[in-house]
């Protein structure tokens, strides 16, 4: 019984991050899963709870999920949700344009290290800045 | 000639401060110049470069600031911006929903700090968190 | 039926907060409860799901809540937790010794701001660091 | 004498180092000295002064260690202590719970770099996580 | 004997405190050992093997401990530090600049909340910041 | 005009990187154009701004750069700023001594991972840190 409430904010949870992060949500719910099926419940319950609320539109949501990554300076994870951002219906000149707002509280040398991981992803999606403004 | 070009990006910074800040640009700017005047202008004027950009929504740029601010934990800064975050477009329950996706970044304690001093901005203006989703 | 789930994981939670927090424990739920429903049942689901795992004995986990909380300079926090640490069987010595080994990680000036609180917390409940090694 | 004085607290250093490292201990103190022998002694004569103290039983003084390193994100020294972790007798599921309860701290991302790290060095140590609760 | 190697180095460190403290120096000391002797003796001791050291300028070493608490945003430290740095040589403008500079890499809540903070204490001790360049 | 008023700053700023980073300042201008124009033109006349400000000496200033970024833990900057560091008149000896120094608001552990690029740089530049006192 417990067990079945469990897996229904498990199975919740699936759905949410498969429809944020696209073709890596399944990746990385297997990744979880390796680590250990604890932390794996913990983690994608938790998308449920949070991330699978309304309250805030698709795009909205995927600003504070990429500033608190940016702030944090959370680089690994920055570099799966680069992706996510995108996904969610982020532009890469709307994504610089966070990087750019953040420099007002990390200062340069933690907004330019994120910009460089910002600046990869986007290349292997095959995208690009726009320069002109 | 230098001095017309400084005076430029601070009265350009001013003016991008009144607009978020409503009432409380004015006030903000003072307690800047009464801190120092080389502060006040360094600050002021990074806010017509950083903060009155193009290429985010008004209401997108407070989800970043407020984001920013919560992440990092500056409470000073969100009593503050909090009021701006209103004046920006967010309503008290976009505001709690920021919180509440932060909490995967920075867990329950600073969380329920940051709440506390948002709270307490709200009741100020006479608003209040809606308790029905 | 979603509901009777939620209050499930919810009512665990006041449960482990009792036995942990003691005395503060439904002050502390209901203070939860007047920032916000929603953040209420996040944080006391929370405590079912992550403080009321067992693989750790009661005392090993107030280490680790302590520890954290003292890294981080959640200030706010510590002031509410030092109780829960002595309530949950650490003494007031083995609570300097925590402090003390932090040291080594985050340096002396935000050990000593922990120890202040913690001190004023442990008069506060009659008790004293005894002097004597 | 001053250089004897300094030598004593060093020696025990290396004792409590090595009771805490087991194999490492030696490799550890080496790159210390490869570092600066001014680096090593503070390092290591700060071993006598803390980590060398009574009042914690071996296994507590280790979750003090290992929770410090996660809620920092220490990752170079979380590699490095994960061994001394298991050294001083915590058991790799143990491990994992203080992973788990630091994420009511953290969150999530910053918790499952600590947890790959940690998972690297329990593999390479020939131990794995158990499945079963 | 041990104590006679332990009171040297707490010694030395009292020496080096008053040194870089002046007035406020017995005043620390004596608030060290209110919180408990070995805490005290650990920071002391830790002053005659840190602070005490040779290599950089008086004046230097200031700039190194007060840049370090402005990042950290150590806004207890700083209030007894922007004494100790005035005492080691620093001018109210010097210490103005070094909050400038440190807006590179905390960006400005930060720096106003710490420049707010030794703003009072230049006034405390009877002096302001020079407002021409 | 308004085109021209930023080019005198981003003119400026790099004068002033050229001569703090020596051979290295049109690399990293390069290397932030190739990032994105906007966010180079925001760095080069921040030099301008904060860099390039009288008030501290030269030394003076790399002082309050290495230590920052030292204490934020700011891995890859300190790699490139280790050469300014030098090149802007701080000998080896004297950088350590700015790393011990921090030991006191960082702890052992990221002290270490700072030194370790530290040295790395220095060997690089064909330096090396005095053993003698």
């Amino acid at each position: 019984m417990t067990e079945n409430k469990k897996d229904n904010r498990y199975d919740q949870g699936i759905e949410i991050m498969k429809g944020m992060m696209g073709k890596n949500g399944d990746k990385i719910a297997e990744e979880l899963q390796q680590l250990h099926p604890d932390i794996a419940h913990l983690v994608i319950a938790g998308y449920a709870d949070i991330f699978g609320r309304s309250g805030l539109e698709k795009k909205e949501r995927a600003i504070v999920i990429l500033t608190a990554l940016i702030i944090q300076g959370a680089t690994d994870q920055l570099y799966a949700h680069t992706y996510t951002a995108l996904n969610m219906g982020l532009t890469p000149n709307e994504i610089l344009e966070i990087v750019i707002q953040c420099t007002a509280y990390i200062g340069f040398p933690r907004s330019l290290s994120a910009l460089k991981v910002i600046q990869e992803v986007i290349k292997e999606n095959g995208l690009e800045f726009s320069k002109l403004p």
